[in-house]
């Protein structure tokens, strides 16, 4: 693992690197993901069976092939251990209570002089899930992306996941009989990002499309985006740690190892004023990684993708830290909360010794579908309000409406809208008649 | 203006047409936006002064001609009559006092074991707002922009308008003075949008573009979408009425032809029981079109993108309305509030029989940037949203932690994650052995 110091000469051009370490070229895979959303497009369910018979190596053959059945869910929900069971309950419940409470509320207030305003939300008609399949296929994804559907208020919940050999992990299909979803299918990748996009015989089309995926899949988001609604257009995890003496270097090395564990290509990044700090995890994270189960994909991750920054004060390593606007970031420092103000990105904040990035992934409450790659500087975790939009009310009052008519036809004159002005003019002066 | 009657044989089909009025294509046009991307990208400021060479028939020589400098703004805004500044500011006060009751929270609470969860909302560092020129330069489009940004916090307003012969209208500058913009470009299309997206010499990254545009503008933005984020893909504007006998059929008739007269390809829908109120209003569009300034606009929008539906009831003029899902939704019936339950998908409800959609365009409150094409079905009126992101917080105590510490282990070692697990269980098994 890289340790780089604010001191050191080049730093600034190592650092930048780290800054813009999400610049994913879709160029190359474009034509590639065009192909399969037209064939999707113009051949519906026959273009889905035969990607899935490249990709998925297995051949549907109707409709009903590729439709998971609420029987198998439920089997696979029963035959749960019961710490299991419990454990995918309690993740469900805390997930559900702090989607509730972060809710978009509808809301109608008068402007003083008698006319009506206000915002109405209402869900989406149709939401499409993409859960991912194979060695990313958990059940935690199901429900953050689920929950704050059910919580929105959503008709009619579509979940697409790859099934390699036809077959569904068992946990995932446990999550959505805990979900109630009812319509899920077997096909992945772009296919499945096209087929709710735009509907085939036996998918339906959906509004809005969530949910992680690889770069063929978060393309093809981003090609369907305009015709439906997304989340976010998302690379690979992450997460930054603001860490001081304070911090036990052994947590620290575990949670910068439980980022790396996901995927060959995550970041991990530690930022401490401490280079006596910064050589104890440096040593920990040597050690811990012997021991993991995923100690392939870790140790690629952290010597490739991962890095230790030793910064002169607490105060640069919150500048710097904000320039990465990481997806997860743990300040495991003394007193913690009094450093909000000074977070200015990022996608989940932990704060303190006792919140450790894996709570936030499964149970903690708070969705784990973040931004990545910088782009906490623009994009929010996926909430309720995904799954939601939003209607302006207005409703004028005969005298409201008369004691802003003039100037209102005053700016359509100007603008050169004649049927705009005379659209105010014809009720303001009938008004005007009767007073 | 064609009438439609939901009793005849082709209804669906032919109503089918107007659901699906705006599937713009873009691919006609996204090779030669991606070049001018390209370009901007490659070549900075060089490109831009030839795409303005180009297309706005002008040729700056150096950076600061293409700055439009905050004197101009303060000179145009002080040689406006005290009716249109009083008008302006009008204006900016409803818009802004809107926006600001509706801004976005941060929050915290307690899980009821100890824990803090909640969210926290920043805005963005820079916001980027594309104001068109030409005949569509509306002093309107600015402040519906600028004031969300505002409210939000944005720190930094980038503002790019193209200016044919390097002239920006004076209404434009004047409301920049009131909104107190101070880096304005004299740069549109596309090449304002990659500029703003990707930085020049003179033009700074933002992080969120928003603001209306022609297909060029709308494809530029989809192709930049996830290096920063967007507002919405529009395209033309559009009005459905929904009314009864209680309405004037004059007052419809030029609310309809109100939004005719923006756009040879705008919509103007009105849907009505009444088969006498709907002759009515055909009649009233004929004669009124006459005494247009914008006759030409107007009278073409009409006759090839406007439609009269006769329904057999109210409820299925709701019924058809939510299906089309237009931006702007006049509720001309009795009793109009009513009906809010029945609207599902609208961008902007207007109630009422004093409430015409102009007096959303101007001065209101809410924003006039709405969703189009019947993407109100996914998409929200701009907001002081657009130009924030949260944040989720999450701070675990160490009684609330151990608490959910076992089920996040179980969940994490059912998903094969060690270092997850080992995460937990580090420190859940040191405050166990403490207590």
């Amino acid at each position: 693992m890289r340790i780089l110091n604010t001191k050191q000469d080049n730093f600034y051009s190592e650092f930048n690197k780290l800054v813009h370490r999400s610049d994913t070229d879709m160029s190359s895979v474009t034509p590639v993901v065009l192909n399969i959303i037209n064939e999707v497009k113009t051949s519906k369910d026959k273009a889905l069976f035969e990607h899935i018979s490249k990709f998925d190596k297995w051949q549907p053959k109707e409709a009903l092939d590729i439709k998971i059945s609420t029987q198998q869910m439920q089997e696979a929900y029963e035959s749960l251990t019961s710490e299991l069971k419990d454990a995918l309950n309690l993740a469900f419940e805390r997930i559900k209570a702090y989607h509730e409470l972060s809710k978009p509320k509808s809301w109608i207030k008068d402007d003083g002089i008698g006319n009506k305003l206000g915002a109405k939300y209402t869900p989406v008609d149709r939401a499409g899930l993409y859960i991912p399949g194979g060695k990313a296929a958990y059940p935690s994804s199901l429900l953050m992306n689920a929950i704050p559907a059910i919580v929105a208020g959503v008709d009619e919940i579509v979940v697409c996941t790859p099934a390699v050999n036809s077959e569904v992990n068992s946990l995932l299909l446990a999550a959505m009989h805990l979900c109630g979803i009812k319509n899920a299918f077997k096909v992945g990748g772009a296919s499945a990002v096209a087929a709710m996009a735009y509907g085939t015989n036996t998918i339906p089309k959906v509004d809005v499309i969530t949910g992680p995926g690889n770069i063929y899949v978060a393309t093809a988001k981003k090609l369907v985006y305009g015709d439906v609604n997304i989340d976010m257009i998302a690379g690979p995890s992450e997460i930054g740690v603001i860490a001081d003496d304070t911090a036990n270097p052994r947590h620290i090395a575990i949670d910068l190892l439980s980022q790396a564990e996901h995927d060959e290509i995550a970041s991990s990044f530690l930022l401490t004023p401490s280079e006596n700090f910064a050589k104890q995890v440096h040593l920990h994270i040597q050690n811990e990684l012997e021991n993991l189960s995923r100690k392939n994909i870790a140790s690629q991750s952290i010597q490739n993708k991962g890095a230790i920054v030793i910064c002169q004060n607490l105060d640069e390593c919150f500048l710097l830290m904000n320039d990465l606007a990481v997806e997860h970031l743990e300040l495991a420092v003394k007193n913690a909360i009094d450093y909000e103000d000074k977070v200015k990105h990022a996608g989940a904040i932990f704060f303190g010794h006792y919140t450790p990035e894996a709570i936030g992934d499964y149970l903690a409450g708070p969705n784990h579908t973040l931004p990545t790659g910088g782009s906490a500087k623009f994009y929010s975790p996926l909430g309720v309000e995904n799954f939601m939009k939003k209607s302006s009310i207005i409703m004028m009052d005969k005298f409201g409406f008369s004691k802003i008519a003039k100037e209102c036809m005053a700016l359509a004159r100007a603008e050169g809208l004649g049927a705009h002005e005379m659209s105010v003019k014809i009720r303001f002066d009938e008004l005007d008649n009767k007073a």
